[in-house]
């Protein structure tokens, strides 16, 4: 044992560890991509993609030049130039590089919190067998879905039916379909469970509920940008995230809607607004939908708040998900074995599933120090975040994270929780 | 009568008219902020101030450094240092300097639309009493207000009482004393009309639907920033609004939400989300609210969109209500003189009231043309927005407008309505 800061342990070899990661990175096809973001020139260690992304650096452009030219410039005429189609043609955008949505059945609004309030509600609109009078979802589903549904349950009669999930896994198709049935309404589900970054088997899932004549509302604040997905393919009915994780939209950015095709032309949302009514400067009277997803919007959508995530978009179009989930793949990978050769002899445990395919983007590792090292780690520019009541969550966005980034924040680590 | 583009007729004086514009630029003493705006260093004369506020040259600055040193340089740590507690804190500062509102009962959160959902939705449950069954509001209401208050009373099985409000003017005292009574629950009502400018008197409104036993919501859209406001002083139960118009918080920024402290303790609003919750990073099973107005909030704030509002709160502390109100009236006088002079004469009608303390801080004019008249406005640089069926509004920024701006715009209207 060193007592001068070196390994605790002869048990790995830290050289080969650091090689790894510079073959990693060397080899990595998108390792031009992290030069494009803001900051990925010093020694700070992101680890946190998961909970806000990065900005680009074209984004500090892209927006003086918007209050420049665009607010500043065009002012109210911007709405009828470009703003007022922002929400879908972004949710276009969207839906054809992340979400294998086809358009016309995403959009951007509100917080993820209330898109979600009003997918769930639209959905329970959409059931009409009296008897089906069931939410389901699970204990490891995101706080806000979790109370969101508690609420909604309240207001509407219903039942909540909790999936006791693997607090260092997730949800399985098994689970799902015992958990259904004839009193179903809907199912809510995280895509990537927030905590143990568990990749839910989405279209297994979606055909268990199905085959229970239940409505799915998925969750893809964790997977959306990270790993691929295919909602048109698998027949999922609504589903709602977050852009301001892998999509680097800014913190607080505005959330995506996605409503199938098949049910937009019963579509019924409770917030009427005037930005999702038919004609809606004619300001007429009387509320009646626009036809689509565009009757899904409800007030004046955070033009400011879409700038950012278009850049990401952009970005996203010209590599593919296959890149990004390939190259998070070797991230994970890469961080299961620093934490295997580092963390687990210090008395780490691994609360991810140990099976790259069945992960997203990041881990999460506990360790009852880890509130305190947490703090300690943010003073030294390494940053993951803490998850009470002992988590830490390594978060691994492939377009911006470097293997060698990964190595210096897992060593970080180490060296915090050595005696 | 001249053929060569000068004045119709004798009745009025354009260099008295223009003189008078001099005067009143030069012995305004906000003359200064207007060049804190970008773009009124230009000859283009913008009139819809009362729809999108222009942007703070500051603003280019202050977001550029957000990107590059909060959201780029701190990351995730910037909730905790920071971000988590904008939305009061900038809800404490609006509630200052604009709202007469003591700290505590502002927030800063979703769109108006969303907040208005949640204030009126939060209002309802807080009426007791099952034989109030009734929300008053009248025709000329905002359009968002109107479809929303549909929604709701569809879905809580309510009735909606319309006042039949003078679309050249608004919603007098009597006629609200004469909807409400032991069937409402509650008022809905905005403080100046989207439409005509008509500026309700709130404190005795308030004090009639108090006197019904209602509770009343404002919709503060078209008044803050414009007219002195002190909801603590008239005991208003809730109120709303957007930044984005005279707040100068850009295209879709979030709207703000004032709850009377009276009304706090029982606050409950429908969309339960993780950062409305007691303690919202310990991710508890369980909703519970946070204390305060802080329960009033639901998903992430969204922070980019809060920041351009600041800019304008921290001038508005500076000049306080009183000398933008002064400067508000003689906007509106002015153009009304002007309209008089060119425009009454050319069969154009004002839609607004005359006496200037009924007036928020814009006018009305209705002519046949105007949907025609108004693409041609913008497209010379002169921009007030059109109001179907046929009507242009002259929206006063006392911030940004200068009488010399106002004069080119009103100038603009009558060449293109001459013969």
């Amino acid at each position: 044992m060193s007592t001068h800061g070196g390994p605790l342990t002869e048990t790995y070899d830290d050289g080969a560890l650091l090689e790894r990661a510079a073959h990693l990175d060397a080899s990595d096809p998108l390792a031009r991509c992290r030069g494009l973001f803001i900051g990925t020139d010093t020694d700070l260690s992101y680890l946190d993609g998961n909970s806000l992304g990065r900005p680009l650096k074209r984004t500090v452009n892209d927006i003086s030049a918007f209050i420049q030219d665009g607010w500043g410039g065009r002012l109210i005429r911007g709405w009828d130039e470009e703003w007022l189609e922002l929400p879908q043609a972004i949710g276009d955008q969207l839906g054809r590089a992340v979400l294998g949505a086809a358009p016309g059945q995403t959009v951007i609004a509100d917080s993820t919190t209330v898109v979600l309030y009003k997918l769930i509600r639209a959905a329970l609109a959409a059931v009409t067998d009296p008897a089906r009078t069931e939410i389901v979802l699970d204990t490891e589903n995101f706080p806000t879905d979790r109370y969101l549904v508690e609420g909604i349950a309240r207001e509407e009669g219903l039942t909540l039916r909790w999936i006791d999930a693997d607090p260092a896994a997730g949800v399985t198709p098994e689970q799902v379909k015992e958990a259904t049935g004839p009193s179903t309404a809907v199912v809510l589900l995280s895509h990537v469970a927030y905590r143990s970054g568990f990749l839910a088997d989405l279209p297994a899932i979606t055909d268990v509920a199905h085959s229970a004549g239940a409505l799915v509302v998925w969750d893809l604040c964790h997977s959306a940008g990270s790993v691929e997905i295919d909602l048109d393919g698998a027949g999922v009915d609504f589903a709602a995230g977050c852009t301001y994780k892998y999509l680097n939209g800014g913190p607080g950015s505005p959330a995506f809607a996605y409503v199938n095709s098949r049910h937009l032309p019963t579509l019924r949302q409770p917030v009427w607004g005037w930005m999702g009514r038919k004609d809606a400067f004619e300001m007429a009277a009387g509320y009646e939908p626009a036809p689509g997803i565009r009757g899904f919007l409800s007030g004046t959508p955070a033009i400011f708040g879409m700038l950012a995530m278009r850049g990401t978009l952009d970005l996203i179009e010209g590599t593919g998900m296959a890149a990004i989930r390939a190259k998070s793949l070797d991230l994970t990978a890469y961080a299961v074995d620093l934490f295997e050769a580092w963390l687990e002899p210090l008395g780490v445990q691994l609360s991810s599933p140990r099976e790259p395919e069945r992960r997203g983007s990041h881990i999460t590792l506990d360790h009852p120090a880890f509130r305190n090292v947490t703090a300690a780690l943010w003073e030294q520019d390494v940053i993951p975040d803490f998850r009470a009541p002992q988590g830490i969550r390594i978060g691994l966005s492939p377009l911006s994270t470097s293997f060698a980034e990964l190595y210096r924040g897992m060593a970080a680590v180490r060296d915090l929780l050595r005696p």
